[in-house]
């Protein structure tokens, strides 16, 4: 397999619930998208002038009849889209494909019936047409976006758990300076025949190929909660630590009880975890010495966490951090 | 690499010109595109009774805010699609990726210039988005197709000549019941860095890796013409024969000279190829002992070449039929 010439800065989550409004249908934020891919920009131009954005998508928008302009000489006047570009980005699916899957019992497998193959078929529909747009949106920031499907790209599973998931394209992607786009998809599954691949899942395998310096998780809400962040008496956890033997504690804030639980909600209609399944994950990446900024969409946090400019000790920052205790 | 479970009945090309209005910036001809959808379906179903088509794309299509209706019920209540699924559905480009590709010479490579990476990204949004669309159109015709992107596929060439095209993904999705939707598509190079893949190469290597029983190319034409067949006196070749060593000759009609030239023309923003590329590749697929048909999308001739009823001795059938010779 191919080796990455240079580390990878940094892997994000676009979050199903950050990137499309998750009531209903197959509807995108648009605010959230944009500004996420704008801070990505920002993140990836570290500090430079900022330049004229050179968009990328040049295709048609629907609705809009007029045909594409593309500046040809002005990006033959650049140097270089003078970005590091050395990032990864996983988009979850949101209200694209959750209602696919959970009509169909896709996520469950059994493409014997009918049923279940078509509503594999229509999971991966929605996704990738969310995929599409999320690859759309970032291009047209300047950022040469590249759209990588996990069942394309050959992934499967065996009961759930991830037995094949090859990195070679995404990491010659990265090579030519391309930014990879992956998603949660539908993928076959030795055992159930099939299953839905969660972003989140997506993430922690592409931390432990790729080494990256930090992942961040960009999400609906501040962060990490100790109950559901629906409840006024929710606090939100600053800094969790992990050890290597698959314990954690809560360093910040200093809660009754180092090792309390952290109670979640999952909603009824999300097949593949929502919270619970997001700090799993999570924590098993910042077992890898990896660090984890989890924060809310569209706000200063969000664009200090893709920069990797997250300091704990200071409380300025709102989020949650998890990462390796220091033992 | 996997093998297939049984040969592949059929390799579809949906040619660009067939399927897009060529003049028009990233325009469909949903007439042509459903017919060949709705062709094909047929072609499966293999003359049994007409069953109620039951769509698998349960997607919000644009413009239309009702969400789409599933019949969940009648899905569970069906034996299985009823559909013989074994075939490859390829596709061109037509109106989408041409633009894109040759505004920037992303075909001729060069990933160091911004115009060639944006060119790039720029022609696999357009790409892709004409995929999602026929793989859609498939989906509503009750065809269980999955979209597969060469490059998520990690095809990879050299100097255009394809060097890295496992088909692994495409023989499980087979396996698993599936209609893999390839299409022409941006790839990297090892020599160029990257350039643009036709999906007539890409016909050629599936019918090498699949064998399949025969390869339907549907066009905008009646087939293959000893001429440019917007000339009065062009003339319809009805049966080409190729042998071993890489010659062919005209079978039916009888002209005079029978290994005389066929002259074609190639659109100038074709960036890969057009009928010149498409005669040499279906030629070479021959060769392999699989017949090629080559015939107008939308005809009752298109019908009969998805069912494999092609009938050379007779004249009632309008296309081109290339095969190996006999001896």
């Amino acid at each position: 397999m191919a080796e990455a010439a240079r580390p990878v800065r940094c892997i994000v989550k676009l979050g199903g619930a950050a990137i499309t409004n998750k009531g209903e249908l197959e509807s995108i934020d648009e605010g959230s998208l944009r500004s996420s891919c704008a801070q990505l920009r920002q993140a990836m131009s570290d500090n430079a002038a900022p330049e004229k954005v050179m968009g990328m998508d040049w295709s048609r928008r629907p609705g809009e009849s007029a045909d594409p302009v593309v500046d040809t000489e002005g990006f033959a006047d650049m140097d270089g889209p003078g970005l590091d570009t050395n990032f990864v980005v996983v988009h979850g699916a949101g209200s694209f494909g959750h209602f696919q899957a959970s009509r169909s019992g896709a996520h469950k497998g059994g493409l014997h019936t009918t049923l279940v193959k078509a509503g594999f078929v229509a999971t991966r529909i929605s996704v990738t047409s969310l995929n599409q747009e999320v690859v759309r949106a970032l291009a047209r920031e300047g950022i040469p976006s590249i759209g990588l499907s996990p069942f394309a790209c050959g992934w499967s599973t065996r009961q759930r758990k991830l037995v094949s998931a090859n990195a070679s394209q995404i990491i010659q992607s990265l090579h030519a300076g391309f930014v990879p786009v992956l998603h949660g998809d539908g993928v076959l599954d030795e055992l159930l025949d099939c299953t839905i691949l969660s972003g989140d899942v997506i993430i922690r395998h592409l931390a432990q190929l790729l080494s990256p310096k930090y992942v961040v998780f960009l999400t609906d809400v501040h962060g990490v909660y100790d109950r559901p962040p629906t409840d006024p008496n929710a606090v939100l956890l600053r800094e969790i630590e992990v050890d290597d033997n698959g314990g954690w504690s809560i360093v910040k804030p200093a809660l009754q009880g180092n090792k309390r639980g952290v109670e979640t909600s999952v909603a009824a209609h999300d097949t593949t975890g929502g919270m619970e399944t997001k700090i799993l994950e999570a924590a098993a990446i910042a077992r890898l010495g990896v660090d984890v900024y989890i924060t809310k969409v569209d706000t200063e946090h969000s664009l200090r966490a893709l920069k990797g400019d997250v300091n704990t000790s200071s409380d300025d920052w709102l989020g949650t951090v998890i990462c390796r205790s220091a033992k």
